[in-house]
């Protein structure tokens, strides 16, 4: 099987879809306090213990009334209650409400039993210390929350594979869940190869460049929710850099190659991401611009990838594919596709139809709307990497754009 | 001052440009390792230390030749160049190049001595192990990338006040800069006050209710960049709220108190926070719905938010004036404006001209286009923030909005 497909060119999707139907459909769990839950991915549906609110509540501060005695009543002929006391905010009323009383409650304050609506303040008039007059009637249920008619008890709150915002925290706290199942992250190995690549710690040698992909990449995948671990350069030495993507795959959950730049090393990292387990090599080229040379693997149930080694490349190509593989081994639901912002062009970009383009592009402001310059330095160098605020993506089957024509900015 | 402006309602950008102004420019610092700066702001400008590349190499795979021996060469009368090796992955060639000689080099490789061009190896045929024809002319400099070419020694890389990215990182870490200096996230101290109120691990009373807020606050707060201590809930009891509060202002850079739902306990709040440090209250109310009874104070240099008790409106606010706080504390640049999702209205929408209002809504994927669905619970209560995925902001001076409009929804 992998033969025949080992030079044929896929889509990104195509590629993930090769590699997603062997990944398990359900992460390993962890039980995980609120205060560390944000950003985390539930491992089960959570459901609404109790009723919310607990107990029937005003939405108003005014008069906690009977309907039926407000019946009738307007400013030429006011209704005419006896004042009963006042609720007292986080307790429950003194006593039930008598017919033809009224007792005084705040927004929040807990409704008296056999009270069934609240009357604003504004439509009250004191008479003195011992009566209200009422100005409007009021209907059962008016300004009232009643039990249970935010959230019920067994109301789906959240399903399983949600990534866990601040309101998603608050709710749960506010109905006494405080802890939850959450996937946990899988662990993702990052190396690179090519004997012209040395650690950024390291004083390169005439002709050695800094590794810049350990760094992005390793950053990329924390915020895509998984834990790295990083392990180094492995020179263009075939027994080398098996024995170090073999030490990655054995710690790791996810294995990510950044390959060096010559295409001997490339054929080198393809080669042994070939014949690290079975089935191997499910893409060998993906119809991405930048980022055609990457390979996606399986190898024995765990995912490799081998990336360009042009930063700009491997930055699009981690989004992806590695991005949608992380959010699949946590169980996450969505795929992760980031809102985009709509610029337009401020010069005319080429594009080829049958691949996805990806152009670096600087973001501004001009009045109302946002304008995309393409960033089009030398070969997507690092340059790019820090004058760029987003990615111009051009569909597979887009041409050319024109200037001022509309585009979707991804953030970058 | 004070007492004028106590019950104008301004907008969110006026209430923040009155609270700015106080503020100093510049956060306080302290030196990071690149493994711990992702998302941390700049303190100071970077700037390249060194040319990147450091030296001239290659674009391509192919020979390195001088460009003088290739001119005229055409596939009918290739020129014919002598082999003299390979020039090594990382490290430099073993000998200039000679007059009439190429060395095979590959991309990301070393430039020899004397060359000043590449040769693809498409456009190349080799003779035999001595010789090599070149089958097109290279132009000086075709194919190679200059030293200092991406980056020169000096070249601005990122300003101050910056966020870092993945991908700066990576570029400080291909530059040899392996730490920075980042500003130091300020403490933001999260309370709550009312006596409805208890705390989310707590067992509520008849007519009491778990904290939202503090959860809810705290996560966006550490979203946003800063340290967060929580301070527990204060009852309606003005000494009680008083010596929170102040513990909470001693310990923090800025104060958040979510107040509870009655008047009586927001008034109480307005009466505590006008009366920690000059010059005490800057507004009192804006002009947003949800979210009008928000107070922003200023006591001698600390940023005093209080915020409304409703979990949505208290987000809005948040975002609004809290979130740019933060950020300004942190000596961030750009306002935090996030991307929006242009989405189309499922239904018509109200809205009121003098104000900003928003909209909780859910957000659903049609063929290619986004559709905004507004979640019209009963008054924002709990259910509303799980169900949200984002808030239909709808400006300052636009009235109601017909079924189908296009609108920017903010993600939540």
């Amino acid at each position: 099987m992998t033969a025949d497909i080992f030079f044929q060119i896929v889509t990104p999707n195509e590629a993930l879809a090769r590699l997603i139907e062997h990944l398990p459909r359900s992460a390993r769990t962890e039980r995980v306090g609120l205060e560390a839950a944000l950003g985390r991915v539930t491992a089960a549906p959570l459901m609404s213990p109790e009723d919310s609110p607990a107990f029937a509540r005003s939405a108003m501060d005014g008069y906690a009334v009977r309907a039926a005695d407000t019946y009738g009543a307007s400013e030429g002929l006011p209704a005419f209650l006896t004042m009963d006391g006042e609720v007292p905010m986080g307790a429950a009323a003194e006593r039930p409400l008598q017919p033809g009383t009224a007792q005084l409650i705040h927004t929040g304050g807990m409704l008296p039993p056999e009270a069934d609506a609240v009357v604003m303040v504004e439509y009250t008039q004191p008479v003195d210390e011992t009566s209200v007059e009422i100005l409007r009637p009021a209907a059962p249920g008016q300004h009232v929350i009643q039990t249970g008619e935010d959230l019920a008890a067994g109301d789906a709150l959240l399903p399983a594979g949600h990534q866990l915002r601040a309101q998603d925290l608050g709710t749960l706290a506010a109905l006494g869940i405080t802890e939850v199942d959450a996937a946990i992250p899988p662990v993702v190995g990052v190396l690179s190869s090519g004997d012209e690549v040395v650690p950024a710690d390291a004083t390169p040698a005439p002709g050695q460049v800094r590794d810049v992909n350990a760094t992005t990449l390793s950053a990329l995948a924390s915020q895509a929710g998984a834990e790295v671990r990083e392990f180094g350069v492995a020179p263009d030495n075939r027994a080398e850099l098996d024995r170090l993507t073999r030490a990655a795959l054995d710690a790791c959950d996810l294995v990510i190659i950044s390959a060096g730049s010559s295409v001997s090393t490339r054929d080198m990292t393809a080669d042994v991401i070939g014949s690290l387990g079975q089935p191997g090599v499910l893409a060998h080229g993906i119809a991405v611009k930048p980022g055609k040379p990457t390979i996606v693997a399986l190898a024995d149930g765990k995912p490799v990838f081998g990336l360009p080694g042009n930063p700009v490349s491997a930055m699009v190509v981690f989004g992806l594919v590695v991005v949608p593989t992380i959010r699949r081994l946590l169980g996450a639901v969505h795929p992760d596709e980031p809102p985009r912002r709509r610029a337009r062009l401020t010069r005319s970009l080429a594009s080829q139809t049958g691949r996805i383009d990806f152009v670096p592009a600087a973001l501004q402001q001009r009045d109302d709307e946002w304008w995309a310059t393409p960033v089009l330095g030398p070969s997507n160098l690092i340059a790019t990497l820090v004058r760029a605020s987003g990615l111009i993506r051009i569909p597979l089957d887009a041409g050319g754009l024109p200037e001022g024509a509309w585009v979707d900015v991804e953030p970058f």
